[in-house]
This record gives structure tokens, sequence and C-alpha cells, in this order.
């Protein structure tokens, strides 16, 4: 089976072409590909298959086999493999995922994608709740973005204990749902630094939803305006507020090109 | 520029045809190639490339671009690499390593080797010795493979705190040099079960030079006799005392053909 890696921000997958049939059994391999030493390794596999309604369709499996919905970073590779193998030749396109259809559009330069911009929809601001996290005081904007996400204020993100106070977070009763915990400084208006911690995963490089909710939460309460970056981890994204949605801009890459023997 | 992935129990390289040439500055590539995100992902890159007194020579270079002396590991693969793809057509060879040459036994079937065995040539058995570690009294084998290893046995290797004892007893003073550090159980004089801690590296999937370490400390307190099995968390190696030196006997395996844009 012929395959792709592709990687926005660090956030890695395996993408299979399965316009005109697919692998048996997805979920199994998308285990056995992406185990990162016996395996191709990834954060998982992408299957890009015709569109619903829409141009195409992404079927994302994670590492554990279980079906993702949606994925900022995924996305955008999506976007990337149909234009440079010109399997379309639109730079605006709509991408069918499990968690709707998604817009995206493409900055070309000689012949290739190099920039993907993503409309990641409406993000709702929940009433902000005031919580006890192993002995401090916390201010939480609670923000969804198809997941839910609990955006706290700080000045220096890289100052915090991410891997002691993660985990306490996520679980927190005070918040509406299990949630990804981000901190987050705003400088000069428009820069955010962004440390995530994603639910039931860790300190990940980058989390598209996440620079999207702590967006959101900066813009709401007057930290920066309609537009903004947000460096992660990972990479830089770029972020835009358009009347009422949010469309989040980064790069996608292509490592490199595989064929494993199946079977 | 083309690689193949290849693992031996888990520990998996990049190996590289550098029989008629070689890319630049092989310890920058191999940082890059290595990342498990960015990059290919693996433990290192292998280049294997024209014998100096023997039939190959094995470069190896590990992830963060140090230069690595052997693996018993990655030799295993390098003899399905020139096997499989008919750069040679002998059985046994002789590999050119930094650490020196090593002879290699191929059990092949249907044209491709599945089991390679490895010379892993003499073991020193240094003065065992007593030490503490984190409350607890241990006694430690000191055992010379190329690289050195303190072997403790103990009832239920599973059982032990190897995240934790791992970095103290690693450098602890009363050992001859900073040390792999092994817990290893004896079953039916047999069967040795193997967790390892790797100076430097941690807690790891299999380690070669540490299952020949323990084998050597149990064959010598009458644990074992000429020949055992190593059960390590990556997979399981055979192991054979033949007239003062080690044969280690295990799998090898590629797992895919790649293809990477270089520059």
């Amino acid at each position: 089976m012929r395959f792709t890696k592709m990687e926005g921000l660090g956030n890695d997958y395996i993408y299979v072409n399965c316009m005109e049939g697919e692998p048996e059994d997805l979920p199994t391999l998308a285990v056995r590909l992406s185990d990162r030493h016996f395996g191709v390794g990834a954060d998982g596999l992408i299957c890009i298959k015709p569109g619903r309604t829409g141009d195409f369709t992404m079927e994302m499996y994670n590492a554990d086999g279980s079906r993702g919905a949606m994925c900022g970073n995924g996305i955008r590779c999506v976007g990337k493999y149909v234009y440079d193998r010109k399997l379309t030749r639109k730079t605006c396109l709509t991408i069918d995922t499990d968690a709707g259809p998604r817009g995206l559009e493409l900055a070309v330069r000689g012949g290739k994608a190099e920039q993907v911009t993503v409309d990641m929809g409406q993000a709702i601001l929940y009433p902000e709740v005031e919580l006890e996290a192993m002995g401090e005081q916390y201010t939480v904007h609670q923000v969804g973005v198809g997941n839910p996400h609990a955006v706290i204020f700080c000045p220096d993100p890289e100052g915090v204990r991410l891997e002691e106070l993660g985990p306490v977070l996520e679980c927190h009763p005070n918040l509406r749902e299990r949630s990804n915990v981000e901190f987050v400084s705003c400088q000069d208006g428009h820069d955010l630094h962004v440390r995530v911690w994603e639910r039931g995963s860790g300190i990940t490089l980058a989390c598209g939803t996440g620079a999207c909710a702590a967006f959101e939460a900066a813009r709401r309460q007057g930290l920066c305006g309609s537009r903004a970056e947000a460096r992660l981890p990972g990479g830089t994204l770029g972020l835009e507020w358009r009347e009422g949605r949010i469309f989040m801009t980064g790069p996608a890459r292509t490592v490199f090109e595989g064929e494993i023997e199946m079977g």
C-alpha cells in the first residue's frame, strides 16, 4: 500500500488515497501503522475519499484505532494532498468530516499548497468560572470549538507546571465537561503564546482548536483584536475572526512518500 | 533520497544504501530524519557502505546525531538488508563496525533473511558489588559487552520501579563506570526475563548487549546453561555461548520503503 506522511505543526498523520477503494479494517490498520517503533509512526491515519456533499471526505482514525471527528492540523494536509496531486484544481475547497463540512483556502506557490486556511466555524464562549487546583486559584474561560476548552491567562505559560496541572484541571468538577486546557499569554494585542494539555493525550506540540479557543477568549477579553498569531511548541498559526467565524491559517508539509507491504 | 525503515525488537533505524556514494552531513541528516513528528521517525540512521576488511560496513548515527559504535538489533537488519536486496549471496557475513568486525549468520526463507545470528564477542565479568539505592540493598553483577552493564537478579522484573531506580543505579558511585542497568529473572535454567534501563536513554524496548550481559551473568551464576532465551518488552532473543563468545539470534524486519525530498 502506498501512503504519504504529512505534518502540520508536528501533528503527523499517514494519508492514504481512498478515492477508488480503501484497505480493509481501517481501525486495525491505524493502530498498526501509527506505532512509532514497529509501524510507520504517526498520530493516526487519514483516508481521503470522494466527497459526500463537499469536494472530498476526510475519514480520520487516531493511533488507538478510535474514530476522530476533525483535526485542524490534519485537514490542512488534506488540502495540500488533493491539490499537490492534482486531484483538484480548486484552491477553495469543502472537506466533509465527521464534524461536518469544513471550508479550506489554499495559498499556492510553484504548483504546491504551502499555507492552508481552515474555516473552524463558530466558537462558543460559556460563563467563566473560578476554581482551585493544587493550592492556586484560577479564572477559567470555557470555550467550545467543536470540543471543550478551558483557557487560563497567565504572564508566562512556559513557567506553568502543565504536566501536573493538566490532569487535575482536565477533570475539574467546576468545568462543564472534561476539557482540553490552555495556558495563554497575550502580548501587543496580537501575539498569543499557547501551551496545550489535550484531554486523553497530555502535552502536545500543537492543537488547532486550542489555538482557536485561546484566540476567542482573548478577543472577548479585549486582549487582542480580530487578528492574532498563536505560537505553539510545534509552530505558529494565524487566526482571524470574520463575521462570527474563526479562520485558522498554518503550514502543511509532505514529509515523505512510503510503500508498505500489507498482510 | 530513498531509504528503508527496519526494526529488530522495536529498535528502529533508517537504512540508506551508501554503496556508491552517500548524502552530505550524515549527523545533521540523522537528527532531521529521526524526529518522530517532523521527520521519518527512528532511533537513528544506519548507512551501509562497502566493507573495509569485511563484506560491508555499518556506519551508525544516533537520533541526536552522535556516532554509534554498534547495535545488536541494528546489525541484524543490516544483514537482512544486504541479503534481501541481493547485494550479496552469502549467508555468513562479516560487517565492519566502529566497534570492530562482527560476524553474522542469516537464516533464510523464501529468498529473505528472517532471523539473524550475531557474534557479539566476549563478555567480561567483573567482581560483583553490593550497593544501596533508594533504601534497598542490591547485589550487582558488572559485565562488559563492548559497553558496561549492571545486572541485578530479582524474582519479578515487572514489579521493579525501573523509571525511578534506573537513573540512580546508572550513575551509582560503586559501579566501575556509568552503566546500563538490567533487572533479570531466570526460570527453568533457560528463560531470562530482562528489563533494561539504557544509560542516556532510559527504559527501552530492547537492548541486545543488555540481553548478552544478563545471559553471561546468569550463566556464570549457574542459573542457566550455554543456551537461553531473553524475553524483552520488544520481543525475544536467543542466546548461545560457544567457546567463550556469545551468539545472539533474533528477528529483523523491513517495515516500509520510503522516499524523501532532500534540501
